[in-house]
């Protein structure tokens, strides 16, 4: 059955979840959320999402692995092991991002094989029958939340996978009559070029137990993970195997010789054959992981227990608890895209840490967190935006509390003293700018998320932020501003700099902290030091405070003045004071003409091909990256909701498919998806620590947001079609709302937010002065 | 003050510790033990010792490197880091085996630099101003236990060393008027071939503290080493750099660039320059080591509070009361032979587990230690033979119930089950053969040492003795010998194997375990089944039975059918069961002939070269390497002790001399000391297990043993000097002993053994059968 038949298969089944809404009596009831969600979605095109089985924030994404034998060019499309358009399976590995834009992890990858034949290289896609790769048809495949199953042609093997919090759980029914095997491969990783692995060990406990570890270097320099393997069934034989070659000390050898049973291999090149003879039953093989040692991943393995059957249904419970809390009513296709983009936003900041408290840090050494589970893959830049703001009134104060509990710890044990930039399992890879786990905290403190130390947090904010080796913050403190010369992409450094500043200053006034307020409030400001009022742009300055040229604002180039984008995309980010930003750019007709500009920009004739990131453009907005996903908000700022409605409609219909090429970039590990999560409801959070939501229109047609603090928050948008894109009147609990944006204590009050959707655009709505949104310098005026 | 002068003036010096030898009232007194320890006798030559700073069984040997850039065959000379006649010291590295046969250590070398110029690579010794060593002169050298000095006459540099039991403490006196420096190689260590440092990490954690970690692979294939540095005076800059070239993948760059102060950098040729400007006072570093991670090194730095002059006059104090367990009156040159080789015994198997009981393992896991501190440096195929048994009467029993507690920790931890081989910092090499823990776990308990579960004990020994792929055991226990065409070195094995199955036995009837004594006494027997008794010699067998042909008894070559030796040293290896071999070799006479032959073979005609250990040779017997180390004994075990008596008095005087180049061969962690410590009291170990100590010859006139349960056990050998080397009457508590060997009870119960020395031989003394030492199969009418 093809993942799109299942679908369609489910759209009869009912759920309990979605029993409240209000379909029409002469309709099927939607299907649950649950069955709703098609994980294939962002597996094809530029999503560099997977597939496979993983459980809300779960350690563990045991996905399928189509090919990692890529080139650094094609690496990037295989960035989550998974390519739709793959036509073999190499293997099944225990560990993937969920829509990054670089490659790594794809941990312990494992391949059931049957028969005699056990060749232990992948080999070629080109030439499936090379290696242990089989063919596959997406016509076999099943995805849903924490399950995913295909058939294995080459070998006739029914493959399952399931995923708990810290294990992954396997299941291969073998062909009757002939012997089962299991491949599994320590050497191969996303993005495998020689010299990654630094050393991996393998180790056989008993005849059903195998534990090894890894360490790598990747993304994150020096990165171990450690797994526990448990098999239903006896191994009847085994081989381990370092195929590296040309060592130049190999020392001594251990007991056994060649291809001798030995129960300890280690090196830099291990593979291990697994041989179970012929089986009555289906194989199961429980894999449990730490980032700390093998006693951990035993630990978690003991953890958790229960067979396949068992560890899925209680992943489906959670999946089911976890994206009941938005209950929507819209059409099918917005239904999917809206329940996946949920799906996707519940993966990450994923647990880090063991059972038993233990976990490895930025130092990578090993430490204990006090009463909470470590979390990390923060990939921060990209989630301070809408991630991170969803996740506070979709997930408990306490989940929120925990991430940035891990935040906190990850700041005790860094090297450097600093929050984390883009962590995974403990481990810092430097990658993107700014130091965006500061908004993240604040916005949290600020909706009085507690459950942390605020005092403690607010040193650790000030501390990354005043950091003068990092990102060149010792000039941007003297200077007001990155200077070119001194560091890349300073233009985009400057204002994103500038806008963490102001979070900071937020968290401090509240908490008191006077001399931190004043401080970051006028650090907030530096975003103007480059600004070019007459290009209009903001722009890479130099240290002798010239800007520099020659400028071209279309350029992008890593390592430019910009990161991953131009001046186009980067001119508007002033989140803490976008009134401000278009007052120097000349007022709202000209903000409002400049972002014209940007969406109706011929781009026919650029070429973005050799930057990565740069996809989903319309004109040069750019939905595939980051630097753009508030700015179609940014109308409201400058009295023109209905510009904000119609840019909005452009980019959904044009950007979100239920298709597995549905994704038009990166997402992001959840940002694309909580783009669109808060864009269906009708709001945005443009400036996170603002305690406002954006207006921008709705997609559904009625929708129930279960708070944390149990009560509702109701969106209904009544007329909603698409020849009906327009917001006419918006309600709020009955009353008139007569300003573009909600704010986060309206939410978290309950209510319900009532649109009544038109034709044509309403160009009165929200448009003076005391209508818009939060802008710092005109904040004293609302 | 050269070395030599140094303890010449020492002469004058005096000792409470032996006040009350019989010295004459017209001598000085001697210098008390410590004073006499002379630490560079074997840096010269084919010792393989260090003369640097060490506490007794220190996890730290903080000792001068003369060269780590060695090629692979000079990399055997300078094992210890230390070659006497090298011109330059390149640094001082905290790490040391003492005579290993194999060069590996030298972890976190560290050199001070003078002046402005400082140089990141060590240059060659050729052309010293190449790099950052330095020039040096014997005259300024100074080496005792736990101390060492050196001038660095490039950098006027005045360096002092020494050493607790996990830290190792630098003190450096710079010229006045110049910057000081030190630099600290991370890409350094004995025997250092590309792509040995896997990985390794430096961290400032404050201006007064450095933290890292290096992981290796060496002689053990992964090896984990943690620092913590701290420094007397605050860093006034410093350098991180990783000079690593041609890396495949960098990923993104962390906080700092380039020659920027950077707080932490990681990758594989991590080397830091340390600036302290110009210093008033000198600088004094703290070092300690941990093999668990950075918190174990500070928490072993925190462990041992007080600076250079505190932990120098700790340890002085640790070395006094250790060497201060035999009183010895001996002329000049035996005492400081006696004395250094009583240090050197003293130095392994050396603390490897953390102050908190943590331990690395030889899983490379963490693990912790239940109540005693974690050894590890077990060279065991070495030290069983007289190194292990000297512990027991020169070391409380709590140290050696510890050193037995770390070898059945280790089996714990062992993937395969089994003791260590040859293990240091917790991690095995598989070096040499046999499973020589076994032994050494039998003779302790044997001796009544407690202190740790006698049946887990067992229980591993017999796990190590039956654990089929380790060398082969598997045919060994089915052939009842090993195969050569299966497995190398298989007469060696065949014959180790068959001792320390005995040992087994030994312990199991004890115990009263009868099925395990019964098995294992049976294997006692195998050394005959490769056993030649045409040629006499043992021989390596096949498969097949037959001996493997051609056999040319003179033959030294790896992976032969011997282990770093020939027929001729292996022949003699039945300790077990002496009697037996003699018997099967043609009786009394044939047995003192053939030894005979042994001693008096004309080698001038064989070249040994290519044989790293061959070294030491009087005939085909061998003094350096161990298996000879029983032989001379053996003429006791066929009625002819004067034989054994003249032979020891040609190999004391050959084979030992109080100079650098004083030792005939390879320390071997104590184990050449310990012949020497033995033969110099006149007994020796020969059967491991058998509770006897043979007779040889005294070299002391006498000598006080204090006891670890505090009795006394005293050597007097009147009228002892160069023209009376044979012992004429021997008597025992004042009765007359007419057996060549006394026993372990009878030392343990204090007393005198009170030897006449003579000029001539007496070729009647314990000659008969019933006066011969233990053998197996006369063991029953003893």
């Amino acid at each position: 059955m093809s993942h799109k038949s299942f679908l369609a298969s489910l759209l009869v089944a009912t759920s309990a979840l979605v029993s409240n809404s209000p379909a029409s009596a002469d309709q099927a009831p939607s299907p649950s959320p649950y069955d709703t969600v098609d994980p294939m979605i962002g597996t094809g095109g530029e999503g560099h999402t997977f597939p496979g089985a993983v459980a809300p924030f779960g350690m563990v994404q045991l996905s399928p692995d189509t090919d990692t034998t890529c080139t650094v060019r094609s690496c990037y499309g295989h960035a989550a092991g998974y390519r739709y358009d793959d036509p073999t399976i190499q293997g099944f590995s225990h560990t993937h991002f969920s829509g990054a834009g670089h490659s790594d992890l794809g941990d312990f990858l494992i391949m059931p094989v049957s028969g005699d034949k056990v060749l232990l290289d992948p080999g070629s896609g080109d030439d499936p029958s090379s290696g242990y790769r089989s063919r596959y048809s997406h016509a076999s495949e099943v995805a849903q939340p924490g399950y995913y199953a295909v058939t294995l042609s080459d070998y006739d093997v029914r493959a399952e996978l399931t995923a708990g919090t810290r294990v992954g759980v396997h299941r291969y029914t073998f062909p009757a009559g002939k012997a089962a095997h299991l491949v599994l491969d320590l050497r191969t990783s996303l993005y495998n070029y020689p010299g990654k692995v630094l050393w991996s060990t393998i180790r056989l406990r008993d005849d059903r137990t195998i534990t090894g570890c890894r360490q790598t270097r990747g993304w994150a320099p020096d990165r171990i993970l450690c797994f526990a393997m448990r098999f239903s069934q006896p191994l009847a034989g085994h081989l381990f195997e370092n195929t590296e070659e040309n060592i130049t000390y190999k020392g001594f050898q251990g007991p056994g010789r060649g291809s001798d049973a030995v129960a300890y291999r280690q090196g830099r090149q291990i593979v291990a054959r697994l041989d179970f003879g012929q089986l009555a039953k289906p194989l199961e093989v429980k894999v449990a992981l730490s980032s700390v040692d093998e006693a951990g991943a035993l630990g978690n393995l003991a953890s958790e227990p229960g067979d396949f059957d068992t560890i899925r249904a209680a992943t489906r419970a959670c999946w089911q608890k976890a994206l009941g809390v938005i209950e929507i009513d819209a059409p099918r296709d917005t239904r999917v895209n809206l329940y996946t983009a949920l799906y996707h936003t519940l993966l990450a900041p994923s647990v880090a840490g063991d059972a038993d408290g233990r976990y490895r840090g930025p130092d990578n050494q090993v430490h204990k967190a006090d009463g909470f589970a470590f979390r990390s893959t923060f990939s921060l830049w990209d989630t301070f935006r809408a991630e991170q703001p969803l996740l506070t009134l979709i997930q408990p104060a306490s989940v929120n509390a925990e991430i940035i509990n891990s935040l906190l710890a990850s700041q005790q044990d860094s090297p450097f003293g600093i929050l984390p930039v883009w962590q995974f399992q403990g481990r810092e890879t430097w990658t993107m700018i700014g130091y965006h786990a500061v908004p993240v905290i604040a916005d949290a403190y600020l909706k009085g998320i507690g459950g942390f130390d605020a005092n403690k947090a607010l040193d650790a904010m000030v501390a990354s932020a005043t950091y003068a080796p990092y990102g060149d913050l010792g000039d941007y403190m003297k200077l007001g501003y990155v200077p070119i010369d001194k560091e890349p992409e300073a233009a985009s450094k400057t204002v994103e700099y500038a806008f963490d500043d102001w979070t900071i200053a937020r968290m401090a006034q509240k908490m008191g902290r006077k001399d931190v307020a004043a401080r970051f409030f006028k650090r907030a400001g530096y975003w103007r030091n480059t600004f070019d009022p007459k290009t209009g742009f903001v722009r890479a300055k130099k240290s002798d405070g010239q800007f520099r040229t020659p400028f071209d604002p279309t350029a992008i180039n890593y390592g430019s003045d910009y990161t991953e984008g131009n001046a186009w995309q980067y001119s508007w980010f002033v989140p803490q004071d976008q009134a401000a930003l278009f007052k120097a750019m000349g007022g709202d007709k000209a903000a409002v003409a400049k972002l014209d500009a940007m969406f109706d920009y011929d781009n026919s004739k650029l070429d973005y091909s050799h930057a990565e990131d740069i996809s989903g453009l319309i004109g040069q907005y750019i939905h595939g990256n980051e630097p753009s996903h508030h700015v179609a908000y940014l109308y409201d700022y400058v009295g023109a909701p209905w510009k904000t409605q119609k840019r909005l409609t452009q980019i959904v219909d044009s950007q979100y498919k239920p298709t597995p090429d549905g994704l038009s970039g990166n997402d992001d590990l959840g940002q694309m998806s909580a783009w669109l999560v808060f864009t269906g409801l009708g709001f945005y959070p443009v400036t996170p620590g603002s305690l406002q939501y954006v207006i921008g229109r709705p997609f559904v047609d009625h929708a129930v947001l279960h708070l944390p603090n149990g009560k509702q928050f109701i969106v209904i948008a009544d007329g909603l079609d698409k020849a009906h894109p327009y917001v006419g009147s918006v309600t709020l609990d009955g009353r008139p709302l007569q300003r573009s944006y909600i704010t986060h204590g309206e939410i978290m009050a309950g209510g319900t937010l009532h649109f009544t959707m038109q034709a044509k655009p309403d160009k009165h709505w929200a448009t003076n002065a005391a209508s818009r949104p939060y802008s710092m310098s005109t904040a004293a005026s609302q």
